[in-house]
Parts: structure tokens; C-alpha cells; sequence
């Protein structure tokens, strides 16, 4: 079973609560040879720290990352690579409150009903502090992909307001706190998380995933297609509630003649006139750029009173005080483009070992 | 590595092209002593076998399933079951052109990118026959569930025509070709359809299905969340581009009073009062029924002529004769059950496993 | 789990029952492009199949492989391999005594309290008949593999009848029933066999496995051992009770200078002087001869009468009557051999995948 | 792939090299609910631990285990206990002379033919330090695994020097340095052992491993035998070259009378009347103690100059100056009950899925 392991042959078991010392992950199969040390780790979980502008989570947490084993002078030696990150901000006494409570939107009666005894002191395994581990896992992962492949996300819609896709820019991606490719949009939603946010609120977002760069082959045509991995692989982000390929659920009211990508010969090489597949035919990739979103729920952590139940069984209200996130989507962008990464560095072995 | 197989305890491995002489699968892990016999089997096939009406292809495949292994007097001996399905109409001539064209919106592109050749008589294993055997699977998944749990897929959307939701009627389901809970809508896609068909065109469609009675406990926190499970079975189904679990994508434009479900004791129970989550928080199932959706993508095999390239490099068009369906979807309900239904059978056989 | 299953990305799954209508596995991971029909591998089938001598079970099998997919025009598409291969001379009827009572040394009494039922008419799963299935698994592993690895097994030990190493000739092993290198020991054990048989009784044996032309680097450090792989497989054949690589458990007399192969530059390459290892150091192979060896106990099927129980607990006696083997061993050469050449395969393939 | 992770539901994975800051592994499927502190773990360390007497290398670890996730008010909560234990006495500088030459018996040889670089300050993964992280996954399976179920570990024979097996006692094990049950073969044993040491050489030796109190029907018919995974497990440990199963190689020259163990019913209980199978028939525990053996080759960092060449290609010669163990089976006796437990844990939990 692998239920704390994403992938095959590039792997990685992650472990670590919200509220114990350590969190980190262990990254196996990465080829020997990759030259890797912390810096090329920490740039990434820089990107998704908590406490970067006040649209996130205050929690302040510097995401330190060590390497414990699997590199030599300076590159992979082709053992298990362990990465250790330090919680130092878990302030359990914020969590009082939802000791005996569960929190609506939350794991807590899930995890209770499921093993019997949770650590009430937070999110536990459910904390979106775990996914600092997948972007560490991804940092590995792109270094296997190699500089030819690029995987970027970019926030398409909060709440209600989408994009115009435009005005998609990726320059933009960089300079605005959601990581929003119109800049337009990005200064509205400034605004607009403002007001969520003061309202003790929350709001849910789509992120966009595109890789460009992948060369076609990648994938299996059964149980194993690419486009199966990439969706179990997003939707085990925390939040997340829906995944689409290409035209995704856009598909469904389109004809086959507006669906199907054409092909044409452009200097010598088939090219797609279209890429509502999204990359992925049949489960392999076609060469194009992988494009997939993902929907995120609005953190259920809020400050309006919801009505609950007790642990013991009574009816009650519950407010979450403390340093949540009114768009927890934002700091899913990093971590969606990491998904990519390991799901693609993972495929690109499998297809070096059946195809050579 | 798992790239025909399916699941992790209770696990299927199928093999088969659509032109060899027989596709099945392997069904192992199965618990010992469960009644099985052929006709348990034969009956989910027989739901998903296509020529049972006009808006199907006209594809006569008989679809009848053996038992070679894995019972004795009845019931399951706790050994691997073997299910084989012979191919009786495979009518290779009618293939022909595609040997030498890609099919815009197939796999033939990617198929010989990776493997270098490819079965051109059809599909391979792209082809939609490979579901019968993710069904007969899906049957047994069903006996290890047991009665308490209840599966049901139903066609939401066809093309831009929605369900009404307020009429919505399990019942209708079985009486009308598309498995349609709503009798009016249904009726209207009839006529939709055959303009459809006529035109050589073809449609996507929206499948939701929802599984009743399953316990809570079901899943696991991080990588082998049953959300995460679900999402990678079903956008494994052929033609599929986009999964969503409760609210889906929808819960981007919720806030997170709206989203969060909230709880009640009644009758000394707690119990959920909304179920935007679709029956799963943080990975693990809540007792609530489970209600996923996705969508299918047109059929790409249509009369209208598309730009193509041939295999040696030329521009060409291709125009898909032969028995293919207008609405694929259609059949990709009792796949999207028997998918549902393998997923849930496994994790159910690791909570025992692990939670006892 | 893989509990019907052999290796990772070059992998098998058997299903079937000496008693059922066929046995047989489905093979994947198998590279496309590789020449593959059904007397490529029939041919070592023949090798294993019953009834070829006196000094075998009478049991009359054709052992006729069909391949129903994966293969294109001769080739490997890259797609699953299933093999059929279909039980002929079950004749149930001679085993109704073994209906209600524990036959000592076989499988059984554990069948019955794992799964709470068995079918009684003969080994179920636990039958050598399952044993063509890894032969024919094998024959596509070899295929894997290239002809520069030769794989040969031959049988170095009857009952307490060892052969002379110093006559050892891969060319004799062909010539004799019973796959021994050495000529005049075949001759010996002739007669000694004969004896056994007469009496009703069964003899265990030593087989010894060679894989010569295996290149240096197969392997991993830690849980994926080659030897640790070579281990199970060999220990997963029926009726193995040890396996040894190189010196094995000769090892525990030596001493450090005696057992650590010294090393030489030879022809500007470095050689080792001696082969205590095995071929393996560190889980690694060296480059050297894949060396090892294991023990078959004798068949428990045999006619002079033992104390057992019956299924209803009363204290009875059992013999078996029937076409037993009088010496299993001669039958595992050929099944020691395909286990690890699917071993080797697997292992080439996820080398190529991390390292390239 | 699981090339640096043990097990399928219990299961962990290793990281860690001897010269790095630190080893560890992840032990994952722990069911929750169980009592686990440093101390449970710590105490079964402690036995492994080097530099205990002057028979094993004096390399100075205290092997102080540190669980960083996994646990919460001192109990499992079900989720990845990750483990920590830090490198002390790592001394590279002693490594020197082993940069640029292939200890013969080492794996230096093979890492670099695999990896194309290796960390030469020792043994890397291949450092029988790795094995401190299987013990303290040893010691949760116990756990696991309940009381009932005792596993203990022996050496049997030290080079050529066999117990007197008549002079088994189990309270002797604890008390020499060899985990010997033979008293007065202990005490020889010291003499021998001081010979061996003082001329700088080494010894191998065969450990014995009973596991009581398993109950009968865990275990699989086919490729996850219970005593395929045991094989795999021992042979995957430092240095070992076989491993047999009850009477083991031995069974070759049983007849099938002698072998094959009967039945009886005493106290309204089948029995056996003898335990050739070694607790396991078919690939499932019988209910009787399961036995089995391994074999530990000498220890190729020897004193005395052995023949070997340098990484650039020149014939040289080395000895290894240094601590370490003139019979490094002694420290392998622990690591053999971890990994015994560790295999049980893991059928258990998947017998309990599969057969509830």
C-alpha cells in the first residue's frame, strides 16, 4: 500500500503533523548524478511560505529545509533522499477550542471516526503544512525533468471572478500575491479579498497547471495514464474538489468536430491546430503543453459561528479563531505545480524503463 | 509498477485489444467465501453492452463473461478470478483507412510515439472495450461491498442540456436509453440525439454517480485519500477530462459559510445537514452518501472530415466511418459505477486491514 | 498488494487452479518491439511439462500456450501479455480421498484455516501446475533480456546424491532426465530414483542456477536487492525450503581472506579472481556469474500410509495415490530458470529507468 | 517500486548513510491506538547497538531513536511515525585509503557501476548502520504484532563451530555476547573469536530466528508467500548469502516419509508431530513456531592485504585498518527478529483485510 507515497519509480513518503517537531519526506528513484543542495529546495517552499503577504495565513513558519541523506559533493548518489523541515510556530494553545469540537469542512470527525483517537491540536496529517513536503519533493522532481520541461500555475478564478484569459500574461504571475496572470484581476482581488477577509470569510479559487516542454510518449494507456496520475495527484492537495484535462468539463458540451485537436505538418513535423486534449491522448502525452485546473473549496476555518457537534455527542457552534487563510488556493499554486512535477518526473522513468 | 492493474488490495489487472480474441481481467484479493457465479457478472455486462439501442454503437459484441479460476461450488475461494470475454465482432475491414491516418481526438498519435508500433485494426487498448472488463470487476467489487452498499450512475448532461435536478427520479434511470433520472429530459435527448447521430457528429455528456451506505472511516489522509482514488479512477475511463466530488468546481464560487457542511445530533447521532463535500473530508469517507461527477469528452470518431496527417509525414483528412457512438457517455455510465465500486471494495479491505 | 503478482515493472500476475478449465498470466511491462509468437514460448514449456519420463508425474498435459494479446505482427506492442494455457487430464475423481483429510506436508490444512475453504480436488493454487505459468513468463523475460544473458539451471543434488563438480558439463544436462552436469551421476541416480519410486516414496534435491552475460550495476542497495528478489522468487516455487547465492551458507565456514573475491586488472578491465559472491555484492550485481542455489523438499504426496487428521477432526491415515512426482526437483530446473530470468528483466528495466 | 521500502500495508522506508548527519525510516500502516514511546523502540536498539563488547566494532553509536510524527499522547494515531537516529562517531578520516580503491567483498565495486559515483567515506547504504533503522521498524511490528507472538533470534554456528543443539536454552542467549543458546559453545566461542580478531580476520556464521505464538493462515499461496517475503527479507540484510525455511537445504536428502510432518488431534486440536516445513506450508504459517535460518558471510574489512584495483584501473592492494566486526553475524541476530517481525506484522494486517 502506499498511502503516505505518491508515484512508482521517482517516489516520496511524506510524515509530519502540524504540531509535532519535524515534517519532511523521503524521495526515492531519483536518477544518480542530479546536482542538488538545499538552495535549489528552499527556493520553492520560499514560494509557498506562509506569512508573505496578508492575504495568507499569518502562521509564521520559515520551512528551513535540511537534506539528510542521498546527495554527495553536491548531486544525487541515487539512494533515498530525506528532507527534514522544523515547525517552529505550532502555537497549540490557539486550538483549545477545537479539542472537543469538529470543525464543519474539516477531517476532524473523518480522522476520529477512522482511527479512533485524532491529535486535536490541529490538522494533523490534513494540514495544509504537509504540502510544504510536496513542493520539496517537486524542487527533486524538476531537476529530473531537466531545464527543457516548465511547469508554471497561475490562479484563474477566486471566487466568483475569473480571468480574462486575454490578458494572460505570465510575467505577471510573479508580481502579484495570488499569483494571478492578469493584472487587472489581481488588483481587483485585492480588494476583493480584503472584504472576505475582514468578514472573517473565506472564498474558494480554480488554479491552472501548465507544463510545456514534455515530449510526447509519457503515460500508459490503461491504469497508468498520465492524465489518471496527474488527477489522483491534485486531488490529494488538501481542498481540492474537482481536476480537468484540456477542455475538461468544457468538453462535455462541445461536438466531436469542435473537440477533436486537428493535426497538420509545420516544417516537417505533425503539429496539433488545438489543444482541448490538453496534451493527453489516450493517456500518453502528445508533445503539447499539459494543461489541467483544479477547483479549491474556501477554508472552512472562518470566523462566522457554524453549527457542530461535540465529540461526546451535543450540539454546539464553533468559530475558528487564529491564523487562517481566507483563500487557501493561493498557496495551492506552488504546490499544484509540484504534483505536476513529481506525477511528470515519475512517468518519464516509467517510460525510460518499458521504451528505453 | 501498476499500469494495467487497479487498486491495491482488491485489484484488478485487464489486458485485451478490441481486435485480438478475447480481452478480461484478473480480479485478486477478493475475500473468500462470497457467492459468485457467472450471471452475477453477466448481469452489470449486459447493462453496459453496446447495440441496445440507436444511440449506441452498433458494435454486436455479446459480451459474455467466464469464470476460469478463483471459485469453487459457488463462491469465491479467496484465489485470483480470472474473466475472459471473447471478441466476436471485430470486422477488421472496416479499419482500413486508419492504418495509415491519426485520428484527430485518438490515441493512434501518442500510442506510436511511445511504443514505436501500434495495433492500427482499432484501438488497441484505448479502445472502449476495455471497460467490459473494469464492469465485470466493478460486479465483484460489488459482492465484497455487500447489499448495504448502493452504487448508481446516472447521465446529468448531454451535450448543453442539463438535467432539472428537481425531478430527479432514480427510477427513470432504467426506463430510459441514457440513464437519465430526469423522464422529460430524457425525452428531449432523444430527439437531440438522433440529430446528432444523423449528422455523423457527436456529443459529450456529464455522468454523476453516487454510492449510498458506505460506511465512515473509508480513505486515508494523504496519498491514498479515497477523493484522490476516486478522481484517478474515473478520469481513467476512456474519453474522460474532468472529475469533480461534491460541490466540485462549483465550491470556487462558494464562500466558506456556504461550502462547509454543518453538523447535528439526531436521533443521537451526528449527522451532516448539507453535503457539499460529497460524502469525503480530508481524504476519508463521512457516512454521507459519496457523489462524484465527470465529464466525457465527444466521441472522436465522426462522419465530418478533419484535417489529419498520415504516419510518413503527408497532410490529409480523415472522416470516421463505421459503428461508433454518438454520445459515448452514454455507455460510460455502468463504468463510472463499476469504477466507484472498486475503489470503495479496496479501501474497505485496507481500513479492516489497518483500523481492523 | 501483489499477492498473485511477480516484479515490479516487468511483471506477471498467474491466476488458476490445477482443477479449473485453465491457468494461465497476464504479462506486463513487456517492451514493444520485441519478436514474440507462441513457440517462442512453447518451447519451454515443453521442457517443463509433465509425463517426458518414468521418473515424472504421469499427469498428461499438453502444456499448448495461446497468446490472446499484447502482440502485434509478430511483436510486442507494449500492451499486456496474456497466456492461456488449458487444463486437460484433470481426472478429479482420483482425488476424492483427500476430500476430507489434511494430506501431511501439503497446503491443505493452512488453505482451509486461511480461507475457510478449498477445493478439495487437488492443490488449488498450490498445485506445481501453476509453475507453467512462470515457465511461460519466462520464455518473455529471456526475450527481455537479449541474447547476451544465458540462463541455465541444472540439478546438482538427488536426495543425498551430490554431483562431482569437476565433471560438470552444461552439454550433459540436456541429455539426462533429470538436468544433471554431471554424465555419470545422471546414470546412478537412474537407478536410485527407480528404487524410490518403486517404493512409493519421493526424494528431495539441490538445483543450481546460472546467469552468465549479466551486465554489472542490476540491482539496488537496500529492500530491492537483486539477491533479496532472487530470494523470494526462488523460495516462491513450490516446495523450496533454502536458497543460497554464490558460497551461501558455505559462506559461514570461511573466513574473511577466504571468501572476499580479490580483484585484477585483466585486458584493461578489472576481473574478479573468484566468485564467492554470486555475482552480487551489495545487492548489486558484479558483472560475474549469477550463481545460487536451492533445495526442493521431497514431493508429500507419497503412498506409504501417514498419520493426519480429518477436516472434522478424527485421527485417520492417508496415501496418495495417483501420478505423483517421485523427485518435484526435476521439474523446478526449468521453473529456478524463468524465475530469475523474470528477476533479471525486472531489474534491467528499472535500472534503465533511474540511471539510464 | 519499492527499492528502499520494506513491506506492503505495514511497511517502511529507509534513508540514510553512515556517514551522513543522520539515518532513519518511516514506518507506515501502523494501526492506531497502540502504546509506542521512544523507550519501545530504544530498548531494542540498545541490543543492536556496536561497541556493547569487544567481539563487534568499536565504532561509538548511541543509536538514540527519535520519533518525530506518528504518535500523540503516547499511543499511534495511524498516520507515518518517522524515526530519527543521528550519526555520532563517524570519523571519516579513517576512510582515506577506501577513496580510490574497491574493497574486495565490499559493494564499492558495484555502487560505482550502478550510480557512476558513490560516497567513498563508507559504506553508504550499504553500511550495515542502515540495519539500526530495521530494528527500530522491528520494534513497532512487535508491537503490532501483540504479545502473543514472540520472536527470538540465536546464532547457531560461528565459522565452523555449531551449537549442540541438545544444549538449547533460550535464557543462554542473553547471556554471552553471541546470542548463542549453547552455553559451553559460548564459551569456546570467546576463545575463537579473540583468535580471529587478533589476526585480524574474520568469521562467518549461520543465526537462527523462531517466531511463536503465529497463528495459523497468514501467508499468501503464490508470489507473497509468507516464507517468500521471510526469504527476501533475510537475504536483503548486510552480508547474508542464504536463508532456509524448517528443515531447509536439509529437506534434500529427506525422503518424503521423513519430511513431511504428520498430524494429530490432541485436545480437540489438530497437531503436528514434527516441524520440517518450519511453521509454513504452501506459503501460509501452520500455526506452529515458524523457523527459519540465515547465513552471515565473514566480513570482508579484514587486516590482512587482499588484491584489488584502484577506481582508475591499477592493480594495488588493500587492508582495512579500522573497527569492525571479526563476525559481523553477531549484530545481524537482532536485525533478523526485526525483520521477521516486521514480515508478520505485514501479513497479519493484510490477512485481516483480505479474510477479515
Amino acid at each position: 500500500m502506499t498511502f503516505n507515497t505518491q508515484g512508482r519509480i521517482f517516489r516520496f513518503t511524506s510524515w509530519g503533523e502540524s504540531h509535532g517537531p519535524a515534517i519532511g519526506c523521503v524521495v526515492d528513484g531519483t536518477p544518480p548524478g542530479i546536482a542538488l543542495a538545499e538552495p535549489d529546495i528552499q527556493r520553492w517552499l520560499d514560494r509557498r511560505r506562509p506569512g508573505q503577504s496578508r492575504h495568507v495565513t499569518q502562521r509564521r513558519e520559515p520551512d528551513t529545509v535540511e537534506i539528510l541523506s542521498g546527495t554527495f559533493e553536491g548531486h544525487t548518489t541515487g539512494t533515498p533522499v530525506s528532507l527534514l523541515i522544523r515547525n517552529q510556530d505550532a502555537r497549540s494553545k490557539d486550538y483549545g477550542e477545537i479539542r472537543d469540537r469538529f470543525r464543519p469542512g474539516h477531517a476532524d470527525f473523518t480522522y476520529l471516526r477512522k482511527y479512533g483517537r485524532r491529535d486535536y491540536r490541529g490538522g494533523g496529517r490534513a494540514s495544509a503544512r504537509e504540502t510544504a513536503c510536496r513542493v520539496a519533493a517537486g524542487a527533486i522532481a524538476r531537476k529530473v525533468l531537466g531545464r527543457r520541461v516548465r511547469i508554471r500555475g497561475a490562479m484563474v478564478q477566486m471566487g466568483e471572478h475569473a480571468v480574462d484569459r486575454s490578458k494572460w500574461d505570465w510575467k505577471a504571475v510573479e508580481k502579484n500575491p495570488f499569483w494571478c496572470p492578469d493584472a487587472d484581476a489581481a488588483e481587483a482581488w485585492t480588494d476583493y479579498l480584503d472584504t472576505v477577509r475582514s468578514a472573517g470569510s473565506s472564498v474558494g479559487a480554480v488554479i491552472e497547471v501548465v507544463a510545456s516542454g514534455v515530449r510526447a510518449g509519457l503515460g500508459a494507456p490503461v491504469y497508468g495514464k498520465l492524465d489518471s496520475d496527474l488527477a489522483a495527484a491534485m486531488m490529494g492537495i488538501n481542498a481540492v474538489k474537482g481536476v480537468e484535462i484540456g477542455a475538461g468539463f468544457g468538453a462535455a458540451v462541445l461536438t466531436g468536430e469542435e473537440n477533436a485537436d486537428e493535426m497538420r505538418m509545420r516544417g516537417g513535423k505533425p503539429v496539433f491546430l488545438s489543444n482541448n486534449a490538453g496534451g493527453i491522448l489516450g493517456g500518453i502525452s502528445t508533445g503539447q503543453d499539459i494543461v489541467l485546473r483544479f477547483a479549491v473549496k474556501p477554508t472552512s476555518s472562518i470566523l462566522a459561528p457554524r453549527r457542530t457537534v461535540t465529540v461526546d455527542g451535543r450540539d454546539t457552534e464553533i468559530s475558528t479563531r487564529g491564523r487562517h487563510d481566507p483563500c487557501v488556493g493561493i498557496r495551492a499554486v506552488p504546490v499544484g505545480e509540484a504534483m505536476m512535477a513529481c506525477v511528470l518526473a515519475d512517468h518519464l522513468l516509467h517510460h525510460r524503463a518499458q521504451c528505453g
